[in-house]
């Protein structure tokens, strides 16, 4: 191995347009399309890394500093990746972060609408942009070395990864004409969610579900995981509503759903509310909004707020800070699942490849993958009895697939600048102009 | 990369004796030898990876459990070494640590005499021996790559790490006839200290000092320490008594030192002690001793007990290990250094690469390697400027000089068994048949 070649020689940057279904949350509906980021991490030896991140303008701001300061540095040398180079593009993301429509710097309160991953700030986007080139950069060096991205994170302790359902209320359609369509059709109370669970059950073998909540009022949603429960029995269940509930709503949710649930996720927002709500129930409660940084977890876990954190290679800055985290975890005693937001193959690959390594993932991951019926990796991933295979191939174990690639970029191009970055208020109001996010 | 050239195939273990000064501590003095072992771990390839550990007879039994279920697995499955064959050694070791001499199991109390490391436990040991292994593995998969182990863990993040004088009490020579001399002088005054501390200045460059306590009355290691801070101005200045004093006695010498003082390194036994003592004084407190494990780390970050930890990779099972220790540091804001014990090459190469990967690491490491006047690796490694480059050569960038390794493992062969456990206390009394560790 001549060092040279695992230089970085050249990254590319890609934005594309994914099509999503309307898929409903807190924060209103998913948009027809949504923006993603393709890094391509090019070596000096001619293999191409590939990672994949949020597209939305800010963080492709970012990541255009990052990709100018990347070439001449080794693909093996990730860690320092948060230091000289974040150091140098800190000016970038505070000027990004501050532009229109985008949220507030290190001490801003902005709430993320599309990431739904509690306040925003500028050293959350910076993160979640590293993590796509630490990907990049494992996926190239596994690719020169010929060893999969898990043996380069001590290796894999299981052979299959499980994942859970990804259950959402949902429209029928987007409103107004050119979005994707599908066949799913709507799910608007506890009957559809039944349905959609049993589409997933039978197509993906998936055992554990959860449910996208904060939509429908609670005891709608109850509803809803007490159908699932009774289709379902003993299978793990989940609600989510992205801390859309008052301490009480939570508690009360909690007193009735408390025989069925494996998990309650982020029923009340921010971690005082959390503290409150576990303190009076014994469902265990989960997290990916009120602990989403390695600076968020010791009041959190000193208050007992959460028993199960759910990680994120993008939230958390990638692979390595991913096992680090759940070694936070498993030192607290704090159970560990894995969150997931639209994502394509790419991210798939990468959750699939830092599961494997992780000895305490107690939990079925999340994952919407289900839900995108386009992709920039080929051979498409296929769930089987509800999990995936770990890849042994070299990298991720993905292939970029350059013709979808270059139409979703086209669709980028050829966007007004709508669809640029996610807003799932905005794309709610096109179809309720008086719409406003709710909380109970 | 054929993966099949990354399988273990044969796995030696090389007990040896070396040569030690008669260096002073609370459990009484350095053997004239001390067992270390060394780990060859060969791949299918022809490729061997070295680490080394303690060599006292319970972890050697553990190592030789290990070794039998190594052949077969790959090299970079280095987080499993913890699962499912540890699972397999349990009862090797349950059975090991319950012979004669030896500390109790997980659930035991027992205080490691040689090692000084607090309650010694099954589980420990295992750890210590698997960090042999886990090293071993990472060079064999390094010079089989062609890359230095650091970059498999991230890559560094500095060229150089810095180390400290380890300074002691110490006599010119051991009692009785056959030991290994040396012409360092005893040091027994603050004035024999100092000397001693510029003669590690001047031929090493070291920066910071570091004494052992816990030999003398404890006014007189102030008086030490105060020579030090003359001798030294500005220098960072340790005193480790490993847990000798009382909380009063420790407050009293944190008042007497506390404007020259970088840290007090485990004045007091336990993290009860450790807690009382840090609310009562402004310096700072680390340890090696009340925080060895991830299972003690909750309780004493809640209680404040410690502001520095001293990582050691023989303790926490690893190099990852270690970076996931130093994750736990960074999250709770605790300062991170590092430990040694007596160690030869092996050792120094593997602190030296993963304290190049930690962002945290903020004060110079320990090692006793200056203390040795033989190993098993050539070139030795030099200290210059008090640092050591981080080499760039595969694995851990030493070679194993087989004549060295041969002449020891034949010292220990040729052991009519009372070095083979190391045993300060023993060492002590051979001098002083009346002798009993002491606490102030």
């Amino acid at each position: 191995m001549e060092a040279k070649l695992l230089l970085v020689d050249e990254v590319r940057l890609t934005p594309i347009l994914i099509s999503d279904p309307p898929l409903l949350n807190v924060q209103g509906v998913h948009q027809p399309f949504t923006p993603r980021l393709v890094v391509e991490v090019v070596t000096r030896g001619g293999v191409v890394g590939l990672g994949e991140t949020y597209g939305d303008g800010v963080y492709l701001e970012t990541a255009r500093s990052l990709a100018e300061a990347l070439p001449g540095r080794p693909v093996t040398h990730v860690n320092s990746l948060f230091e000289p180079v974040t150091k140098a593009v800190a000016g970038a993301v505070a000027g990004a972060v501050s532009g229109a429509g985008a949220a507030r710097p290190e001490a801003g309160a902005g709430v993320d609408a599309s990431g739904l991953r509690g306040v925003r700030t500028a050293a959350k986007l910076r993160l979640s942009v590293v993590s796509a080139f630490e990907t990049a950069c494992l996926d190239a060096l596994g690719k020169t070395l010929g060893l999969p991205v898990h043996a380069l994170l001590g290796g894999k302790v299981r052979d299959e990864v499980e994942y859970s359902a990804y259950l959402f209320h949902r429209w029928a359609a987007h409103p107004g004409a050119g979005g994707p369509a599908d066949d799913w059709g709507a799910a608007l109370d506890p009957a559809g969610v039944v349905a959609q669970a049993r589409r997933f059950a039978r197509t993906y073998g998936f055992r554990s579900f959860k449910l996208k909540g904060g939509v429908l009022d609670p005891e709608r949603e109850v509803a809803a995981i007490r159908a699932l429960a009774e289709a379902f029995p003993g299978h793990p269940l989940r609600l989510d509503p992205n801390g859309a509930w008052s301490v009480a709503t939570s508690l009360a949710v909690a007193r009735a759903l408390e025989d069925v649930l494996e998990y309650l996720e982020d029923p009340a927002s921010g971690t005082a509310a959390m503290a409150e709500v576990a303190a009076g129930t014994g469902v265990p409660l989960a997290t990916n909004m009120c602990v989403t940084t390695f600076e968020e977890i010791p009041e959190a876990f000193a208050r007992g707020a959460v028993r199960i954190v759910l990680c994120d290679h993008h939230y958390w800055g990638g692979l390595h800070r991913t096992r680090e985290l759940a070694a936070l975890c498993r030192t607290y005693g704090v159970g560990l699942s894995m969150h997931s937001n639209t994502h394509l193959g790419i991210s798939l690959a990468a959750m699939t490849q830092v599961a494997a390594t992780l000895p305490g993932l107690t939990h079925a991951s999340d994952t919407h993958y289900p839900w995108q019926t386009e992709d920039v990796v080929t051979p498409r991933p296929v769930f089987r009895d509800g999990r995936l295979p770990v890849s042994d191939a070299p990298g991720l174990g993905v292939e970029l697939d350059r013709p979808a690639l270059e139409a979703l970029h086209r669709r980028w191009l050829d966007d007004d600048g709508r669809m640029r970055d996610r807003d799932d208020t905005a794309a709610m109001r096109a179809a309720d102009p008086e719409w406003r996010p709710r909380r109970w």
